[in-house]
């Protein structure tokens, strides 16, 4: 039976850089599609920063048209100023594929890391270094792209779990 | 000389419900034009739940077309969760005013208190008797939309400082 190809679209959400990646699934086979991060001009206001990142992300989504969305769970344990700013920019980041109606996971940041280099405490040499191994032909050009693609990684794992639970069932 | 009327909309951003207001300001002279609230639905997912707070928020500035936008500036010593939600739907509360081209003014909730009630710590039903007193036709369903034209009032009051100080200089 000839397996329909799922492309997710993985987000790591910051104010300054946003990143993403996109993989296509196909049974348990992934492959890479494009990576690459939005960014935003620190000279500018916030709510001008929050449009170049929605935009971005639109043109992102225009020009990769994925099926699924997953976005990175926000660290919630360090300064309340850094948290709002996160939360602002994750804000748009899961409101983007929401409103074009895609559903949008969300996974933990050691959820990711287990899923990707195999340990919950791995960190960011260690995903890019793991994310290149699993897509040979992925060209990323930030740790930002990187956590995007890993992020996307573990949509595909988790949605197949729940694919094939639903059809052993 | 006649005066150009402004119009104004403030935004008291929340996840559960968002509070707007919308004032009209010419010259010194305040009128109340419209107020009301966006929800969402604490049953649907996160995403979901941003995508009605911007599709409700689309329909605010398509219905009253403000000139001019003011968000309020969020606490951020409270729990951290509750910093990030809060973030993420004032991440949505500034991308909208702002996707359109308008000016985005942020005000401290402090400065918005002493602007309206005289001092820097009135309480929620001294701001709502405050605003039926500068804006005797306003028609206020919540305390979101009060403080929402509470935050609209701040910027009328500032924006006209600050034309004040350039016309004197």
């Amino acid at each position: 039976m000839a397996q329909q190809a799922i492309r997710i679209l993985g987000i790591d959400p910051g104010l300054r850089r946003t990143g993403w990646g996109v993989i296509e699934t196909r049974g348990s086979v992934l492959s890479f599609v494009a990576a690459g991060s939005v960014t935003s001009d620190a000279s500018r206001s916030l709510a001008e920063r929050l449009v170049e990142l929605h935009t971005g992300l639109c043109a992102v989504l225009d020009g990769q048209s994925p099926h699924e969305a997953a976005v990175e769970q926000t660290f919630v344990n360090r300064d309340a100023t850094a948290t709002l700013k996160l939360g602002q920019a994750r804000g748009i980041a899961l409101l983007v594929p929401a409103a074009r109606g895609l559903s949008v996971a969300e996974y933990a940041p050691n959820l990711v890391k287990k899923t990707v280099v195999g340990s919950g405490h791995g960190d960011k040499k260690q995903i890019r270094m793991m994310v290149s191994v699993l897509l040979p032909r992925a060209s990323v050009d930030s740790d930002d792209a990187a956590d995007a693609l890993a992020i996307a990684i573990t949509h595909a794992h988790h949605r197949m779990s729940r694919v094939l639970a639903v059809a052993a069932g």
